[in-house]
C-alpha cells in the first residue's frame, strides 16, 4: 500500500496512491490524516488496503507529487541514526576528527526537529549560501507505538511505513554547534520527504533484515551524484535503530527514524565518484572529503541558490517506489 | 487565563481552570485540545477567555491535578535552552570540563524528545537507578507559529503560554552520549509538566523582559531542595531562546521552549544549599558538584525508586500558579 498526504491544512489530507504513482484516491472516509491512520493503525489498515486495491482495479484523480506535503507535515518525532559508518568516517575526517571504535556497536543518533517537515517539491529555503548547504539522501521508517525498552529482535515489527528523506544540512554551522556538545539545532533545517510512504510489503524481498536492499539515487542539477545501495554497509538495521531510540522511553505512533546518509564503502577504498565508475555519494560533504584526501582541498562547492537536488529509489523494473524528492535551493526572503 | 489538558485520548481534553485551581470547565465547545487551540489561537482566544471569566464568577467541576495530562501530551517540538549559566558551569565542572566563554553570548540549546510528555502526577519510570536519575526544575513557554529568522525583539510576542517542567535527566548516561557529539537521546526520558499552563498576563508584573521573576521551588521527599528565582541570572530571556531556535527554520504552534535548569549564583560564590540559608538547587547534580568542590566527593545520591520530586511556583500571595508537579520515581517493569 502506498500513502501520501496531499496539501491541505496543517497535517495534509490522507490519500492512497496507485503502485505506479499515476493516480490516487482520498482516504478521508477512513482517516483524514496519516497521523490519524497511524494512531489507529490496526482498525484502519484493512480499510485503507481495500481502497488501495480498488485503486489498482480502477481509476482515480491523477497523482501529482507537486500536490504532496510530507507524509507527516508535522511529526511528533524525527530521530536520525548514522547507520552507514562510511559516511560517519568520511565526514569526521573532513572535520579533522576520527570515528571512535565504539560507533561500530553503539549507534550514533540525534533528535531532530520534527515540527515542520516539507514536501517533495518544496524549495530548500536558507538565509545564506555561506552556511554550507548540503543534501543527505536517507531511508526512513515511520513507526507505530513502540514500547520503552523494546528488544532489537522485536523492534522492526513496529515499522508501518518506509520512505526516503533529504536531511538538509548546513555544513558550516555544524562544527560550531557540535563543539557546544548538545547536538544539531540550527544546522539542521526542515527535512524534505518523498511524495509517498509505503508499507514494507510493497518492497517485497527488497525489504529484508530490516533494511531496504536497493540503490538510492541522488542527482545534483540533473546529473547523477550517487547511487549507493541502502542495503549495503548499513551497520545498524532499522530494528537496532528503533531499539536504540526506545531504550529509555516509548516512541509514539508516527515517529520517524532515519537511516543516516546512505553510503557504500567499496572494496579497496571509499566509494568512488560516479565519474570514476563508482557508486558516488548521497551528500556533497563526502565528495569534498575524498577530494581533500586526493588533492589537499575540496573542489565541489556546497549548494548554491538555484541548484536542484533530486532523490529517487527505483525498483528492479526501474519504476519509482516513493516518487522523487526534487527541490530547488532558494534564498530566504525574510519576514514579509 | 489558565488552561489544562485533562486525561483522555492521545492529546487530552482542553479545560479552562479557575485562577485558584479549585475548579475547571471543559473547553470542548471552543477547541477539543490545547494543540487545536494553539493552531487557531487568534480565532479561539476570546472564547476561551470568556469561558475563563465565567469560571471565576461561577462554579464548575472540581479541578484535580491527578486528572491532568501534560498540557501538550505529545508535542511537535521541545527544545531546551541552558539560560542559567550557573547551572551550566557547575554541571560542566562536575564532568571535569569548563564552560566556554562563548556560552555567554550564544545560547546552549538541545532538541529534546517531544512525542511523549507526561502529566504532573505521572511517575518517572526508569529501568535502572544506576542510570543516575535526576530532576531539573525549569520554566517553559509554549509558542504560536514563529517565522524563521524572527528578531530577538519580536520573538517574545509569540509566547502564548507559560508553565513549569521537570526535565528528567539520566546523569550517568549523559557523559557517554555527549561524547558521541550528537547531543542527548537516551539520557533525556520523557519530561513532566505542571497541571496548568497560563497566559503571560496571569503573571502580571512577574512576567517582564521575557522572564518569570519568581522563585521556582523544588522539593525532594517533601523537603525544600531549592527556590532559585527564575528571573535572576537568566543569561538569555525567552525572546532570545525563541530567536535562537528559529534562526534557520520556522517553529510550529505548540513548540515548547525550556529555560534550562533554574539556578542562581549568589554573591560570593555559587548558590548555597537551603540548609545554609541559600536558595539551594533545582537539580541534584548541582548539589553534588558543590559537595565535590567542598569535600572532594559528592554526598547526595541521585534519585532512588520510591523517592518523590515536587516542583511548584507560588505567586506573591503564596498561591500556586501552575499547580504542582509531584512525581514518584518508579522502576520500569518492562514489557508486559
Amino acid at each position: 500500500m502506498k500513502l501520501a498526504s496531499l496539501k491541505g491544512g496543517r497535517d495534509g489530507k490522507l490519500a492512497v496512491v496507485a503502485k505506479d504513482l499515476t493516480h490516487c484516491a482520498s482516504a478521508a472516509a477512513v482517516a483524514p490524516t496519516l497521523q490519524c491512520a497511524l494512531d489507529n493503525w490496526f482498525s484502519v489498515e484493512a480499510a485503507l488496503r481495500e481502497l488501495a486495491a480498488d485503486l489498482e482495479a480502477g481509476h482515480g484523480p491523477a497523482f501529482h507529487p507537486t500536490a504532496c506535503a510530507a507524509p507527516l507535515p508535522r511529526a511528533y518525532q524525527w530521530v536520525d541514526g548514522s547507520a552507514y559508518l562510511n559516511h560517519v568516517e568520511l565526514v569526521r575526517r573532513a572535520r579533522g576528527g576520527k570515528m571512535p571504535e565504539s560507533f561500530r556497536s553503539d549507534p550514533l543518533m540525534y533528535q531532530g526537529g520534527a515540527d515542520s517537515l516539507v514536501g517533495p517539491r518544496a524549495p530548500v529555503v536558507v538565509a545564506s549560501e555561506a552556511w554550507g548547504i548540503d543534501f543527505e539522501a536517507e531511508v526512513a521508517v515511520i513507526t507505530g507505538d513502540v514500547p520503552m525498552g523494546v528488544a532489537v529482535e522485536d523492534a522492526a515489527s513496529y515499522v508501518r511505513l518506509i520512505t526516503i528523506v533529504n536531511d538538509v544540512s548546513l555544513r558550516n554551522l555544524i562544527p560550531g554547534e557540535l563543539a557546544k556538545g548538545f547536538g544539531f539545532l540550527q544546522s539542521k533545517p526542515p527535512s524534505a520527504f518523498a511524495p509517498v510512504a509505503v508499507t514494507p510489503d510493497e518492497l517485497g524481498g527488497k525489504w529484508r533484515n530490516a533494511k531496504v536492499h536497493l540503490p538510492l539515487c541522488s542527482y545534483l542539477n540533473n546529473r547523477l551524484f550517487g547511487r549507493p545501495n541502502a542495503g549495503v554497509d548499513m551497520q545498524f538495521d532499522f530494528g537496532q535503530l528503533i531499539a536504540h531510540a526506545a531504550r529509555s522511553r516509548p516512541l509514539v505512533a508516527g515517529s520517524i527514524i532515519g537511516s543516516g546518509t546512505v553510503s557504500n564503502k567499496l572494496k579497496g577504498g571509499p566509494g568512488k565518484p560516479i565519474a570514476d565508475g563508482g557508486v558516488g555519494y548521497s551528500c556533497i560533504a563526502e565528495m569534498r572529503t575524498i577530494e581533500t584526501i586526493k588533492s589537499g582541498a575540496p573542489k565541489t562547492p556546497f549548494l548554491k541558490f538555484g541548484d536542484r537536488v533530486r532523490m529517487e529509489m527505483l525498483d528492479e523494473d526501474g519504476e519509482s517506489i516513493f516518487g522523487a524528492i526534487d527541490q530547488e535551493i532558494r534564498q530566504y526572503e525574510g519576514l514579509s
